[in-house]
Order: C-alpha cells, then sequence, then structure tokens
C-alpha cells in the first residue's frame, strides 16, 4: 500500500492557513498514486494551541475543517489530528484525535489515551483521554493507528494497566501509523529510535511515524518522521527542521544500511538555528539586533542569528561602558567582520552619569554595589529596546542556562529581549556549540573562547568571583535540575557540599527573576521555563 | 465530639516550620479538650509545591514531617494534608492525600479523587487518583473524609461517574470533613456556601471544612472556613485572610443567624491587602517603592500599600517628564499627603535627553514615535529598580488588568516590578476599589479619580486615542477572557463588531508582553498569569 507522510510546518490557531495546506498535500498525494496520506498530531489547530482549545469558537473551527478536508478523500485515505469534541455528552469532553477520513466521510475517530501532564505538556488540562482502542482498515489493510504518547509506554503512564498498543494487537494489525507532535530536545532521537525499535521487536509490524515541524515560541518541533521494518532496522529517515513530503510502499520495505548519527552539539546548533529563524518568520519579523559584550554568549547568539536570519538582517550593537576592557570592544569588532555584520557602538557612560546624577541624592551615600551594576546593564538594554523599537528589530537575549539557573544576571537588563536563544544551553554548552561553529575556520575569534567569563558591571570583576567554575557549577545544576536530585545525592557523587548547597540555594532563590525571563529556545529534556515550574515564594532547604 | 480546625498558613516547602506549627497546634488543642484536630491539604508542605514534588528528596521529607507529626497523636486524632507515595508500585505513584493519625500510628491514609487541572491547578502533573473511597472512623465516629476537589461535584469532572461522596455516603458517615487550599477569587465564597448547602441538602450531614490561608505570589488563599448544620444551615465561618484556630462540638452544632455578606469591592480591597503582605512578609522584605504617576491606578497600589505594609514602610517616586502634566505632580503629592507617605521626585528629563543624543544618530531620522515614548517608561523603571536595589525594597506594580490585556504597557518600562497589586483589576474594577477606600473620608484625591487616564508618553495622550472607553473595554475584554466567548457572541451581545475584533486582536497580539509580566495578585476567577496559558506564537482570527 503507497502511504505518504507529509511532515510539515503548522501555525498554531490558523486553521485556515492550516487547512489549505492540508489539502494541497492530499490533492498532491493523490496524484503521486498514494492511497492514503498521513498527517501529524493536532495538524489542524497545530500544537499546542493550550487554552485556545476551551474556546467553542475555536473547537467549532477545527471541526469544519474536518469537513472541509473531507470533500477531498474521495479517492484516497486521509489521517489527520485534530481535536474532536463529543456531543453525546452533555458535559464537554474533548479529545485528542486522530481522524480517519475516506469517501469523502469521516470513517473513524481515534482518540488518544495517554495524555502527557510532565514537562512542557498539559494535555490533561483540555483532554479526556480515550476509554476504548480501535483499529482502522483501509482498503483492507488493517492498521493500528496510535498518537503520539499512546506508543511511549514509560514511567508517565502508571495509572494505564493496559497500553493502547497491547490491546490494538489482539485486533491483528498489519502496520502501525503513529502521529506525533513531539518536541526537540537532544536525547529524543535516540529516544524515538530506541522505542520504535522495541515496537518492532514486540509486535512484529512496520512503523511510519509521522512528526510534525516547526518551531512555536520556545518549543521546536524537529520532524525526523521515521518508517521501521518489522525486523526493527530504519527504512527511512525523513529529514531534521524541515518540511518533508514522503511516500513508501509498505508492502515493500528495504532497510537503509547508512543510517546518519548526528552529534548532540550539531544537533543543538541546528535547533537553534531553526527557532531562531521560526520565531521570526512566525511573528513576521525580518530583522534582529543584539548587544555584543566580546563574550562568548553574544559572540555565539551573533553567529546563530546571522545564519538563521542572514547577516544583512542582524545588527550588533557594542555598549561599552568605563569598565569594559579594550579586548571586549576589539573582539567584537572582529566578530562582525569575520561575519560580515553591521555594527554601532553606543557607549552608555554619558547616560549612566546622566542617571546617577539624577540618583544620587536619593543613594544615602551607600557606596557602588549591585545598583550601580545593575543601572549599567538596564541603561543597555534601553538602548537596545529602543533602537529595536526604532526600526521593528527582535531583540535577541544572550543569557545562558548557567546564569539563568543562578540568578546571575540582571532583570530587565542583559535578561530582556524577545527570545532568548541560549536560555537552555549550559554555559559548558555554550562551549561546545562556538567550537562546532569553528570546526572548519575560525568565525568566532579564539580571543573570545579563550577570556576568562565577566559581566564587566565594575573594575576586574569576573564570573568566578561569585561562582565556582563553570565545569563544576553546569555539573551541579545538571544533576539538580535535569535529574532533580537533592544536595545529599550530589555531594555523594564527589562535589563540595558547600558548594553544593549555595548552588541549589541560588536557584531556589532566583525563580522570581526566571519569571519574567523571555521565552528561551528548549533543547533540553528539562529547560528552564514552562516545563519546570516552581514557586516563586518558596523556603526550600534540602 | 469536639474537633478542631486549623486554618493556617504555612511556608511552601518550609517542611520545618510548617512541622513545628502543626505540633503546637496538635498539643494547643489536646489542652482545649478536643478529640480530633483537622489541618488543610498539603498542610506539610504548603499549597502548591509544585514541580519540587518530583524531587524524591522533598517526597522524603514531608514522610519524615508525616512520622513526626505522628508520634503528638497518642491521645488525639490528627488529620493533616501531605503527599503520599505509594511504595507497594515499582513505578513512582504520588498521591495527594490526608493522613488519619491516632495513637501514635498512621491509622489510614486518604487519597484525592478529583485532581484539578484546570485555570491554576495543575494536579493531574503530580498526583495519580484515589481508586477507591473509605471512611475513617475516630472514636466510634464514622467520618466522611474528602480533599478539595472531592466535593467539587462540577464540570471539571465529567469523566468521574462515581463522585467520592456518592460512594462515601453507602457506608454511613455521620460527618463531612473536607480539608482543602482553594484560593481566593471574589465569587469563591459563594460558590463555596451553595456547594455545601447542596452537599448538607443532598446527605443531611454535618460538614466541617477547613481550608488554608495565606499568600503564596499570586495566588491567595482566603481560609473563611466553614461549619454547616446538617440542615444546611451556617454554623460558623472562620475569618478570611488570617489564621484561625476553631473548635466545635459537632453533636451541638447551632445555626447562625446574621450571616455577614461581604461585597466583591470589600472582598478584592482585602485580598489585595493581604496578598501584598504576605508576599512581602514571606520573601522577607519590609520596604516597598512605586511610581506614582498621577493617575488612578498608582494612586491606589499606594493607598493599598500603605495598608498592607505601614505608611513608613513604603516610599512614592514621582518621575515627571517634559508631558507630564502640573496635576500630575500636585495631585500625587496630594495624595502622599493624604497617605503620609514620603515620596521623592525625581525628574527623568535630563537622563533621557542623554540617552537620546546617544541614539538620535541610530534613528535614521525617524520621528518621535513608540520607540521614544518607551524610553520615557524604561527611564522610570531604571531609576525605581535602582533604588530598589540601593536600598532593598520591592518595586510594586501599578498595572491594571484592562491595559495588560491590550497591551497597553512598556515591557521593562511600567510593567516592570516585583509584584503586580492591580494586575488582575479592569480599571473599573479599579475605581470601583478607590471608590471603597474614599467611602467614608477622601483618601485618594477626587481629581485623580474624575480625571482622564493617559500615559502622558507624549503631548496631550489619552488612553482614549488608542482604546475605547473604559466601560465598553472592560465589558469585551470579561466576555473574552473570563466567559471564553468568540467575536460572534460578543458582537450578539450588542457591541460594536470592528471594536470587538479590534479588542480580541490586541489580546491576542499581546501575549508575548504579558509572558515578561509580573507576577500578579489573582482575584478574579480568570486572571491573566499562570491561570491562563495561550500561545505566544499564535495566529487566531475569530
Amino acid at each position: 500500500m503507497k502511504i505518504t507522510l507529509a511532515q510539515q510546518n503548522y501555525i498554531i490557531g490558523d486553521i485556515e492557513y492550516n487547512t489549505r495546506k492540508i489539502i494541497a498535500s492530499i490533492n498532491g498525494a493523490k496524484e503521486s498514486g498514494s492511497v492514503l496520506v498521513v498527517f501529524p498530531e493536532l495538524a489542524v489547530c497545530g500544537y499546542s494551541p493550550l487554552d485556545l482549545l476551551e474556546y467553542n469558537d475555536f473547537i467549532g473551527q477545527c471541526t469544519k475543517a474536518i469537513h472541509r478536508i473531507k470533500e477531498h478523500t474521495k479517492d484516497i485515505g486521509v489521517i489527520v489530528g485534530a481535536p474532536f469534541l463529543s456531543i453525546d455528552n452533555p458535559i464537554k469532553r474533548l479529545f485528542n484525535s486522530a481522524y480517519y477520513l475516506y469517501q469523502g466521510e469521516v470513517k473513524q475517530v481515534i482518540h488518544k489515551t495517554l495524555l502527557p501532564a510532565y514537562d512542557v505538556f498539559n494535555e490533561t488540562r483540555y483532554f479526556e483521554p480515550s476509554q476504548g482502542q480501535e483499529i482502522i482498515i483501509h482498503q483492507g489493510k488493517r492498521i493500528a493507528l496510535t498518537i503520539c504518547e499512546d506508543i511511549w509506554q514509560n514511567h508517565h503512564h502508571s495509572e494505564c494497566t493496559h497500553y493502547p498498543m497491547d490491546i490494538l494487537i489482539s485486533q491483528q494489525p498489519e502496520l502501525i501509523i503513529n502521529i506525533s507532535a513531539s518536541p526537540f530536545d537532544y536525547t529524543q532521537a535516540a529516544k524515538r529510535h530506541n522505542l520504535l525499535l522495541d515496537l518492532c521487536k514486540k509486535y512484529h509490524l512496520p512503523i511510519l511515524y509521522c512528526n510534525t515541524v516547526g518551531g512555536h515560541t520556545d518549543l521546536i518541533f524537529d520532524g525526523g518522521s521515521l518508517i521501521y521494518h518489522p525486523s526493527g532496522k530504519l527504512v527511512a529517515q525523513l529529514p531534521y527542521f524541515q518540511e518533508a513530503i514522503y511516500s513508501i510502499d509498505t508492502d515493500n520495505l528495504t532497510p537503509l544500511y547508512d543510517k546518519k548519527e548526528v552529534s548532540k552539539t550539531e544537533l543543538i546548533h541546528d535547533s537553534l538555528i531553526y527557532g531562531i529563524r521560526e520565531y521570526f518568520s512566525k511573528l513576521n519579523f525580518k530583522k534582529a539586533i543584539l548587544g555584543l559584550s566580546g563574550g562568548v554568549d553574544s559572540a555565539l547568539v551573533l553567529a546563530l542569528a546571522c545564519k538563521a536570519l542572514g547577516n544583512e538582517n542582524v545588527k550588533a550593537i557594542l555598549l561599552p561602558s568605563a569598565f569594559s576592557t579594550e579586548h571586549s570592544v576589539n573582539d567584537s569588532l572582529d566578530l562582525c567582520n569575520r561575519l560580515d555584520v553591521s555594527y554601532h557602538i553606543l557607549p552608555i557612560h554619558d547616560t549612566f552619569q546622566s542617571a546617577l546624577t539624577s540618583l544620587q541624592p536619593f543613594f544615602n551615600n551607600i557606596p557602588f554595589n549591585v545598583a550601580e551594576e545593575n543601572m549599567q546593564a538596564r541603561i543597555r538594554s534601553l538602548f537596545l529596546m529602543a533602537l529595536s523599537n526604532k526600526h521593528g528589530a527582535i531583540l535577541l537575549n544572550t543569557s545562558n542556562k548557567s546564569e539563568s539557573a543562578v540568578g546571575y544576571g540582571t532583570l530587565y537588563g542583559d535578561m530582556c529581549g524577545g527570545l532568548s536563544v541560549l536560555g537552555d544551553l549550559y554555559k559548558t554548552e555554550v562551549y561546545e556549540c562556538c567550537a562546532f561553529i569553528n570546526r572548519k575556520k575560525e568565525i568566532i575569534p579564539q580571543n573570545i573562547l579563550t577570556k576568562e567569563p565577566s559581566a564587566e558591571l565594575r573594575p576586574n570583576q569576573k564570573d568566578s568571583d561569585s561562582l565556582p567554575p563553570y565545569h563544576v557549577l553546569d555539573k551541579i545544576l545538571f544533576l539538580y535540575i535535569e535529574q532533580l536530585q537533592g544536595i545529599e545525592e550530589i555531594v555523594s557523587q564527589g562535589f563540595d557540599s558547600s558548594i553544593v548547597k549555595r548552588v541549589i540555594q541560588l536557584v531556589n532563590n532566583n525563580e522570581h527573576k526566571r519569571f519574567q525571563a523571555p521565552p528561551s529556545l528548549r533543547i533540553s529534556p528539562k529547560a528552564l521555563g514552562s516545563g519546570r515550574r516552581v514557586p516563586i515564594v518558596a523556603k526550600y532547604d534540602f
């Protein structure tokens, strides 16, 4: 049976755009001789529409779209994701569903059973789980049609005693199709491969896994749809971070022998570029600006933004203060030249002095401290936001995950921006990503990579004055944030107990800053952001 | 049977503090001759610890606390809320539970069945629902012990075919006890009364409803615990917004005849004062500052902050610009005098000019526009945050819900602050609250209440230049945000279709600003904040 997978990029809420895109692909698949075309989870409305799902008007538009799409299914089967509102029940019951459309009719609607409610997922907020499992039969072919999480038989579903596939298998399917909206993180590709391999081993069926692609603010969907031979061998993998239409005869699956492995750093690099590009294109912006400090974070953001948006669309702003070292400016200029990016130099000294003059009478002779340090960062953001507003350019934030975790940043200062590019990269990962960019040619000047990190907000300041070295800090943060370990567990792995306590206290005490941080491209399994929800006012001593 | 209700205020995550408080109240209840003392939902860890619940270390500490508490129950029964980790199951199964402790033992653990996952609630993210219902029997008394939502038999639980009370009733309970952590909104008191009245009518049992009290950042828990006679008559109501310990003989319940009704505006007024006070005391801060514009929003915040923190702890900052009218300054001074609050006047002109001078070469002769308007707001926040940092005072944000909804505010400018006081009050509710404060004496100058609202960021600017009149705007916003109505439904109620479309588009297009807004005290059933989750990058045309 010739089946087409449509790995597409939808706009959340733009049901008209999504519907037209789906219909065009149905017609394309028909022409190519396919008898079934498969679209991702919630394709009609994009994933995830979040609380838009609470509007009856919104659900009504999704339902109308399905009826428009079904008109194009006279000669071809279609599987497409959309919310389904049960009208049998007097009380609102919404499902996350896969519609099977054929011969101009809604033949069957399969509901998702395992609704993820961990990390960035909220599906139990909106949807009811399916109460039963049923295969679909398209032109005589028995298909186990599942939705995303329904094949992820993992620890998030301890309440589920019967996994959907365990029930479906008794109905003798010949093929597993899974439609997904599975967000990227750097561990996800390997996890998906292992998962599908396990399914093949268990059920000895071919699997077609159709994932969505696209950036939705912080969440990046990487595509990478997969086709597996019943033996567990990979047959095809669609590209990452781009749309793809792929047709295959499921009765003639030939295993691939050269599965390409992509490194963690390359995946992160590519996902960040895609995430930036998507954020801008979906908001209809072309131009970005950012402050260039001479440090490694802003250097990496500049390099990534140039790749994402074109160097002609990126403007670098140098904002030296009295505490900026000469190399900060020179290294930044060197970088701009290497990237062929235009820049402005805008010293903050005069405005800083003017603000200080106004404020001094109210500072009660308290000596220079964090107030003046933060003022410099905030004058920089004042300048950057003025240019952003004047020229219709989005300000890119350059904070990294290590800083954000311990609150080493100025709220309304360097924490500003429309999008945080590196907010999910530890400082050590920032260096790894720079090394990847420099792998063939020195794009980010060596000097930027070797100098000691500094915020340059007071004379001779170094990050290491207030923080443990990054290679230690990042490991502790990883154990605490990603691995959910407590102090004792972390210390037992050989870290100094007073350092661990201090780091964890910093993380816990800076939730109020992160609360007001920009959205941040998610590339890890546990980003600081919508997938990690911690109370601001709490006092947790481990 | 003499039972004590402990309506207490816990610190999220501070298990040591909470445990000591619980033990002290057990000892107090014992001395007063009670045989059972009841504490609220998740009393041991505070509500809600959110993702702290994902740390095994955290759950372990909660369990240890229960074992400490049970040592104090030799002669008195205790019902106390805490998370319960089932160790029977190899896979992590966490429950939101009520421990029944007596005779130094854990006699029984009752799990919550209906886990709320709507609005500000996330409980399906952490907890499994109970699979069965069982009463507890304390000294021969048969008690239906339920947790919060388990008695809210409402539309959020369509999947539940048997409500916990419907099952418990067959076990012949003589009394219903409910332990809650039920956040305040101005509709909640009436809803709770109706709910408990309905339960009495249905089951003819006395009800003891023990709610927690306290402010946890945006969420305010109002207490107001209730005792009902089987006839449905109110027997006792514990105070709002304060701790209370109350003992009652459940075999001798005497209905009250003078139930006090509190108006919506008084509830809002009291809750805001409590919310401010709680935020500061839990963060160990005493002092607040805020910018005083001469408008009604900052005037109200100043009046509330003085009541919450004492006028000696509040500093008003006047930040006039070239576009500020004379009455803005005079009205502000008048207000400060009436409230006996100290103030500083800090004109922003010089710093604005200095910043303009630096930026002008890069403005490409584009005339004065939103860039310069925002710069003024951002210089104000630069000054306010410098004073905040220098003096250890929290900056109070003064934006209201109408502005926040339509994005009428400057990110990193007037949108700054540690806490938004009015972020859940529509502009019309701001005026109502001012009228309440002025009910006996003119505290907020009449001139502030009668002048036309203006941001004063350009000459002769008025809010009404860009927005419909607030009495229209607020109604449209209410229908869209609180009532989840689409354009057609709203227009059908007599609103101009082009205005409705524009307002809804403004709401949808400004999610990126709200994403970076400070936490905001929640006083309505649908606040802009953690209870309303909308994608930033979405395009939803109704």
